[in-house]
């Protein structure tokens, strides 16, 4: 029998911040720290959410921080599933911000966290399967066997002879 | 005539972490979150220490989180700059966890951060370069490369095709 | 000539918060005013989308809790405004709170603030119009007047005797 | 049998916070959702003291923030009980700021919170009623009467018709 | 021209502290230095009132902890300046907790801080002198002078042959 | 049987912090409060390390705050057991802070605080002895007998005439 699937729309959660002055260094930007904190939290709602399980962290792919964000800016976190392995969950979190007296969008960012979901005893437990309905969906749900792969090598886990999907990275962007 | 050198030595921070309850989640769990936020931490004040300058998070590598770290234990993170380039610096964090009253060490990790030093108004500043003293230096800092190319590519800044260093993690780990 | 318009729609900001131990009681119940906190920075921002302005909490409406929202909690809230008088406008948050891994919905609530509009300075500010878009809207419009009497009226500053749009609560809820 | 009564004096508690720039907005007036976040902690305390019991947070009234208080301003908030119904209790709480350096006093304020007493398993559980001992305790335990029936009527569990303590309200304030 | 003078109960502060769990170590004690922190707050809102300055934490006297305050204990701490000294004055403090509900007194504890006025640019300035109006307050103002030849030789700046008043606590406490 | 003995470097703990705002006054200096905060945390950590056991602050000897840390400063903090009494031992912290843009070095200062060793009910419980390797450890175990007395004496648990060592401190420094 095979198991239940869910779509990504179903984990979507969107998260709104306000940065404070802790949050910031010293030049009044926030701090990566804090954001992936955010990030951290958003995302694990979003896997609770396709899972209705309790997860805890696996991973976190490679993040850039390209604009600084700043003292008062609000930033706006949007996570949901992309792809679910036996018990793992790859989600995948947007994040925007913006200086809102002046409407100005100042950061547009994208991070992969990857989660398992555990039962009481903390032992990892299957999760629902996702099911894409849109091109965009799709082509997540895709590239999430290579970022997959990736995840693994740099783990120590698989070795890159074996990694078909991520090859691929190496012909075409 | 050129840069001012410094050894990895000169920027080894050390930050000692108490798990307490805001930091787990219902199971007692450290949240990976919290853990990335002290990450960023102690490698923004290695980063500073080896540029004397302020820097800004430019990017994290990716993170795996293999055993869960509990409510009550100790957390150490030990930050050194393993490379330069120009005004960017990786900084490579190793966390250990420990349960105190008995002993036990729960945890071993490690991840890379990049830093970019900058003056006053934001602009970035050119920092002194590494220099190795031992073979363990050496390997990191030789590694350093290999990050990189990798960062560039997945931030869409690099082709594939012109990673050479990169290439060889295909080969031989 | 005549103030620009926004719709409700312009201004809504979703938040979503993880009940974390600090903001618990001794019951593991969430504290009303760590719930007020959220609500006061999620209608902030909300006003602030409006205007396009720094704002102040100028009232916080009669509020119920229900029932318990308990640790582990997922609690999200929504911001809109709902009418704007020359530098105020009133915002409604509604707030649904979720036992994720079971998929319990546990409370479902909502509360009114009014924040003012200020310049650098402080000094009130206009702020746009609101132009509704449909019948809930028009009614939360509608009934605006009403609860900004009530408010006037316990804040000492209108007679109940002016307040014409209040009186009909009297008659018809 | 009657319950035992205690004086609003014995649930008197006074509590005096320091505001520090994590409290403040970027004008660096202290956030209104902070403010009642102490208020709740203050007037829970207070509730406590009269019942000897674990109280939650029932409700808010209407609260008008009218003069902003200030990064580094001390806060002094003082809670008593005003009147108890069966397993609920109204508290006054009043609010003054200072910006002690130059002896300013900043704002003066009030607002009402209503606590409900449980037992270890949350049911709730009758306290002790007020017994007033001057002519101010004697006017605010009155007028929870008519507090009483507002919040009731807002809530929608009173009809406005029957609200006759109320009423009066709307010829003399 | 003498120094204009205060009473101790005009610098009188009153702070009151739920302890969360965020406060409280694996046994559910509240952590010695989160006290501390509150009782550095408290007594620098006290040497406030009395100097109407800013004021800096210069030292804190040996304080002992004697019984264990728990997770959901009120504390109470009382605050009032004992004695000026041109630029500095000795606060002391009076700690007390109880379990609200059982309605049980835990702990009652007292300890010394001392601080400095100081100006804009933080250089020391004189204050107020201390008018005591009873026996008890003239008692904490004699003993001042003793646990301040204490200070200073703990601190090396006095030689303990010097410390007349401060030798008499080895003839009779 | 003798008891287990331990070295000093055995329970030698370093923690870094950064200064953030909400650890600051209107001076932007660091508060006292919270310096005393982190000096409990790592001293705790380095009395489990010694004992493996839960602890307890059970006394802070006499701090001096010479010169002020401020915002953006990087505080490093040195804990390690100077001395063991049955279930009790003595921990000296070593703090340093720096500016680490310019590289200057802020403060040094030291601190002395006692914890018990506890079991899981909480009763006292003997620790390992010290065993001192050098001259540096051997001056601070001998000296930890003098702080010893006048802790206890401070405390009202001595007579001054029985305190034979501490009286040395009365004819050489």
């Amino acid at each position: 029998m095979s198991r239940k699937k869910k779509t990504p729309q179903e984990s979507l959660v969107s998260m709104t911040e306000l940065v404070l002055p802790n949050d910031t260094n010293t030049l009044n930007n926030l701090m990566g720290g804090r954001l992936m904190h955010w990030m951290d939290i958003v995302s694990a709602i979003s896997a609770q959410k396709h899972s209705n399980r309790i997860v805890v962290t696996a991973s976190v792919d490679n993040i850039s921080f390209r604009h600084p964000i700043m003292l008062g800016h609000v930033v706006t976190l949007k996570a949901r599933v992309t792809r679910a392995f036996s018990s793992s969950m790859e989600v995948r979190i947007d994040v925007e911000a913006e200086d809102v007296p002046s409407g100005k969008k100042i950061e547009s960012n994208s991070a992969y966290f990857t989660f398992v979901a555990v039962d009481q005893s903390g032992r990892p437990i299957d999760v629902p399967e996702i099911e894409t309905t849109n091109e965009e969906e799709k082509a997540l749900y895709e590239g999430a066997l290579r970022r997959r792969q990736l995840r693994l090598i740099l783990a120590g886990r698989m070795k890159p002879s074996e990694a078909n999907e991520l090859k691929s990275i190496f012909e075409i962007k």
